[in-house]
């Protein structure tokens, strides 16, 4: 496989739900696979973002840090930067972009990233704030999430899309993370409008999907009564 | 990642089921990434058992071939073998084996194959009849099977077990193909009976998933209105 044809991610989505938030990868490792991407911390320790290989990490109090080599994580996914120009937009919602992005990419049925730069308006992030062990389920531990809003910021948004069939590994559709230029704002994406940007996209032909095997409470946790895929509408999307 | 711990699918079960038949990788290439697997061929063309890089197909007659490498699929799975024993079983039905192999493997929440090498009884085994353009769907279709029986047979089961959150990109469970050391019998096994085998296991901690990016038909298709998981059900277990 080529390098910049395959998405890394490390855990799903759905090992948050019922609260196995310990953290089975080191950011150090995780960078091997790639110098891009997103994710949370321990105990879902902030909202990640990483850009030219720098890990950024918007904490509850909205502080954006770069975390050190030891950060440990639950889930997160990489990919090695290889974007190319897919258009130009001005004075478009979330939905909107995201339906127009679909449509030109005719990718709808792979995994893709897409970096968008430029001027954003009404942009609303969260973070959520860590919670210790015993962890509680991700809707729970989603009820202590931080809201941030700026009017006017200029920055990247960092987007993936999955296929709906992989919802549950990933988040099916969509999930954006943002960081300002400034390095001051930033978190998971709840909304926003571009004033005016350029979207750039990767395609992906592989999904390379690593299990947290060497944690005994993931390899035990029977996930039959998790409803995973109505925390994820409820805390992802 | 390492070579043995990844298990490489091209394509998915979920795309199967519209039929989107066509084949998208070749034997040769597709033996890059293993040694064993199973997989189908083109239109749904016989069952494949991959046993120490040879590619085994069971047609429709019942007939065992060795493909060549430009035979092509849809879908397939394979890794590089590294089996470690697991037990020594007798007189154990089809359901029973894979319950003893959960509980003693402890590794439901991940991706695994298993090898059971010894002598069988009652064995079922199906393989489904190749289709041509236009392909039915993956149900239509799989009411062209043929159905072939052995009482006592020497040979090798190849399972591969997905965690149920893949249901839909692989079978969900466990999903057994069976070739007998005559190579003169086999196909996707529907049940069957261990008189005494040896059972050795491969754990995985990634799944690498290829799509099939390049195939039109594939990338443009609309899975909105196909019910996967219940046309898996019916075909699949």
């Amino acid at each position: 496989m080529s390098k910049t044809s395959t998405l890394y991610q490390h855990g799903t989505l759905a090992l948050l739900v019922p609260g196995l938030l310990k953290g089975t990868t080191t950011m150090a490792d995780f960078l091997k696979h790639g110098d891009t991407g997103i994710g949370t911390g321990e105990g879902l320790d902030g909202e990640l973002v990483i850009l030219d290989g720098k890990p950024y990490q918007v904490n509850s109090k909205g502080e954006v840090n770069i975390v050190n080599g030891d950060f440990t994580m639950p889930f997160a996914n990489a990919n090695w930067a290889d974007y190319q120009p897919l258009a130009t937009v001005e004075n478009v919602k979330m939905a909107d972009l995201s339906k127009q992005i679909l449509e030109l990419s005719r990718s709808a049925n792979t995994f893709f990233s897409v970096k968008v730069q430029g001027t954003f308006t009404d942009v609303t992030t969260r973070a959520v704030a860590k919670s210790d062990v015993p962890y509680k389920t991700l809707s729970e531990t989603a009820k202590q999430q931080s809201v941030f809003k700026r009017d006017t910021v200029e920055g990247t948004l960092l987007g993936y899309y999955s296929p709906e069939l992989f919802n549950g590994a990933a988040v099916g559709g969509f999930h954006y993370h943002f960081m300002s230029d400034a390095h001051d704002f930033g978190g998971h994406v709840l909304g926003f409008a571009v004033d005016q940007a350029e979207v750039t996209i990767q395609q992906f032909d592989t999904l390379e999907q690593h299990l947290p095997v060497s944690d005994n409470d993931y390899m035990q946790h029977d996930f039959a009564d998790d409803e995973i895929d109505k925390s994820i509408e409820e805390s992802e999307k």
